[in-house]
């Protein structure tokens, strides 16, 4: 069986990216993309590296018939997504890769976002879309949220350790390094070419970050307790890619050994020998996830590292894994093309 | 039915993207990697992009038996190539990736490789490997002889104008640009990151490019006379990527049209619309090769623009679509990936 | 004696090299920076690479008493320049770098530009600021217009072989590689980094680019005659440097000779061995032009090649130069800081 | 007066970047270049961007007669540098950049660099570099050692916290991140532009980078107690520049105050405005640093940074600066060049 797909928001990176991947999908079609901006054009002329598909032309979301698609991925930027959701049908299986439903509680989301959600009926409906540790309920689910890029990287590194007690929960530091796509193809000064190569600079420091949020939320509950961290993300001239770089205190040894065991079985999550650290690079274009250990040279800390391709496992990779999911089909179906390197 | 693949040179850039490849391909499986410097290391420490992958540990050639091979895939230094080549059974199907076999004439060879071919026997033998023009005879040989990736992209451009009759024979310039994955993971000065990036060099000009070799020989083939082109390589600051801008004398849309023409029913060639130039970046990672014109402002003349990727059809892409002729595939097996953008 | 310097534009990348520049000549001193969009606001909040400089805060060109300053550089961008300039007192010493008094004839202006001149008596009054061509004039006049960047570096290869009629005027095709910040500080989508960084493309192809206004004005009056040249622009992943590749017909050796003997005393112009090519990484930040001769096999042949930073030799340390000349001081004033490199 | 210099090693990257800052210096001229391996070469062929100066030739170390020489710079690989530096004349003043002369406990040199030192008389002797914290001995020595760039870019953003008593010894991360001109013109695989660019990684980490031994020994001396830092460098696809981000325990706004006061008369670093961020582009080929800090949303901790042009203010501008000290002239002589940017 084909499943007839539908992308809203294909003009930006996380749509171009669903469509790469969904090209190479044997039981998927794409029945429709909507770009609100760019409704009449072709995806040839949005995205020439797309050229020899033979795609639909790009529409308005209101010109689409959902009744003819059997799941959605919401590719809009936050808020808009909250809009557009509220208004499709209740039965229709959707993945927001937006920001919009990954924080459960309401008033989290305005603390963080700014302003009241628009869609809170639907808010409480969605499932967390970080398919290593929600399989079940968005294999179950309708309605799947999808995590920020820069979380889910760093909940790779940490959750086990805050699951099994390993780590001083005081005292963890996420120094996050990011590639330029994460921020999407918008037209700000510090995404030009000029400014940006060349140079690193961290941006929304001292706990200012929205995926703050998605942290604050997700480790409190593994922990059963509130869990704060540090968290200083840092843009740096790469294309793709998230590393970060995370200080905790507990025995390393003891931190890899959880690690190893958490992902033991996860086709997509890898965990390097004691010692060794992942490179953003070697995830580039893929699905997969990097972790290594690292113990310091004071007893009883250690550096752990994860890294992946924001795009691809950070974003569109994740939401099709879990699209898999929810139409009965093998996780990993369509998503297991190797890195590309150099 | 699966095919038991050998790759020679496994360590190269070539030998790696040939693993990408065939990772994903359906009726291929690596049966053997060699790498006579890094034998006895697993391919995750070569390459660690590669790590998910249950791949044969690196061997020395000899170590190989070839009984149990159907097809090997050599991606040896030139030189070395024609060495080992020589030893290998007759009647094995291999696919040369290095410069070896491209020139038919052993006195070509030694004029533009400075020694005198080690296997003449064989270098007879050989079927030039650019696919959409030598189709017929790769799928009945048994030993093909990759291109050179910027000889490729310039023939992707010409070929059809010179068997056409369109452009003048005389007035032919190729300003080619390529990225620094085609100089191979070689240690050297001009190579290192602090020394490419933020510049642009001309190297190899005034017809010294080894290139020329195969440009002399097929152009003139095809024309019937000696045709001697102009041909200027640039090393630019891009992994991966060639692109050629070539200035011929003829009409623009006559030119436009043998192009469209010629490569109409071709799964890889893309002709974009007449007055629209190619972005190297738009075929990264695919075996997708963008062809476009331009017209001039002066009456008569035309530039003609081919972009494609170095690593895959300008080389490990091209064995792969050759190996699938030679093995009776579907030529576009395991090569329809969409490019990776950005 | 130091004179005030006024800058109108300053926010842009030549407004921002100029006080670079300036910041470290001996005789000037910033009076003034104009912006009308960032008026309020410090050089360090608009480039904090300038933060260490005692420097005026920005106002609108308005609130500038032009009484008081000895030489303005209007780095505006086009068409807006030509409205200022028009309000400026006559007797005040202007560099401008902007297109819009490069062409002589409004006629051509209008072409090129697609508006009538607003300003077509300045225009007639106007020095075409190539200092190496026009040393005498500038050093003379109060009002001076900058070359395009591209322009400039394409003259530099050929002027000399034109003036001496060793090249055939009907067959020179210039290929040139541009890095980004030529195009300035804007938001446009094709200057992301993550557009732009890993791959290159053709622009402004066919004859279009509108610095073939000056190739066309500059060579036809050297040679006497009408003269049109092929102009292929490429954007490369860059910051700073053009390189153009030129394919002349003429006697390599003289041809050398001619740019050797041309450029023998100048200051800023450094012409390789014979059979050597420059690379635009060797400029860097610098006012030096590297210009080389390459002999193809093909007799008669030659390959020429002109290497600079577009932002200094090709834009504000030209300007400098001539405000320099301008101002009765030496030619060379704050302009012999060395490329920046690696 | 005009001072004789001598550069010993001067084909590497330090040797270059001294040779153009002193190009620029109005009272040192280069005497001697040495660099053994390239001896006979002229520097235009080692590094084509200094073509245009007028340099001695590049000679083997033991050819230069040292009693026509002021000072020296001594820009050579660790270990070569301590044998070198064994046999120069006492009473001549030495700059040393290798790691051989930093650590003034023989132990402390052997552990972290494996060999038994070869000239423990001249370590005892040297003058630790680091400017701005001894100033008053770089003036009176004959003979300073340079700081390692990445251990002077931590030193930079903890030392007048550490003095001052306001952090927490026990709890100090630095997490830092370098372009790839740190590491020399060597020959590296992991230094190529295909293997380096589009990605990032760590190296060296859990504390085993050698830049480790000089944090211990300057902190400890400052703390009058032994302190021990975590350090986890990055190398990031830039040429110049290190940034570092530092967690730190203690008060966000007195460690602003602390830092403000400590550089408020300094010529190079720039203290930014409390709850800004610094950028390495922002510095690149200048001998200034920008320190910022930031408070987090966890109270009682801050987040410091620093960034800085490693080959400049962190190897070859700092001993420049060291030598205008050590012969008596302003210390900002030849180093007020503005960062280039973009």
């Amino acid at each position: 069986m084909t499943y007839k797909i539908a992308i809203l928001g294909a003009s930006g990176y996380t749509g171009a990216e669903l469509v790469r991947l969904i090209a190479g999908h044997p039981q998927m079609e794409i029945a429709a993309l909507a770009a609100n901006s760019k409704a009449g054009k072709t995806m040839a002329e949005v995205y020439p590296h797309l050229r020899h598909l033979d795609l639909p032309t790009l529409v308005t979301i209101d010109e689409i018939d959902f009744a003819g698609i059997d799941l959605v991925f919401c590719a809009l930027p936050h808020k808009t997504s909250q809009e557009v959701i509220k208004g499709l049908p209740r039965d229709l299986k959707i993945i927001d890769l937006s920001a919009d439903f990954r924080l459960r509680d309401p008033a989290d989301y305005e603390k963080w976002y700014g302003n009241p959600h628009a869609a809170v009926e639907r808010q409480a409906d969605s499932v967390y879309g970080l398919t290593e540790f929600y399989r079940d309920q968005i294999a179950g689910a309708s309605f799947v949220a999808g995590t920020g890029c820069n979380a889910a990287t760093g909940q790779y590194a940490l959750r086990p350790l805050i699951e099994k007690g390993l780590i001083d929960l005081d005292d963890i530091a996420i120094d996050l390094k990011a590639g330029v796509s994460g921020a999407g193809r918008a037209l700000k000064e510090i995404l030009l070419h000029a400014e940006l190569s060349e140079g690193l600079h961290p941006y929304s420091v001292g706990g200012t970050h929205r995926h703050l949020g998605e942290f604050d939320q997700e480790f409190s509950a593994i922990a059963g307790r509130d869990v704060r961290v540090q968290f200083t993300p840092h843009l740096v001239p790469v294309n793709r890619g998230i590393l970060v770089t995370v200080y905790v205190k507990g025995d390393p040894e003891a931190i890899h050994g959880a690690l190893r065991d958490a992902y033991a079985d996860e086709p997509f999550l890898v965990v390097l020998p004691f010692g060794e650290q992942p490179d953003m690079r070697h995830t580039r274009g893929s699905n997969f996830c990097h972790v290594g250990v690292v113990g310091d040279r004071i007893a009883g800390r250690a550096v752990v590292f994860a890294a992946l391709d924001n795009l691809c496992k950070g974003s569109s990779g994740q939401a099709l894994q879990n699209a898999n999911l929810m139409l009965g089909l093998d996780e990993t179906t369509g998503l297991m093309g190797v890195p590309l390197y150099p």
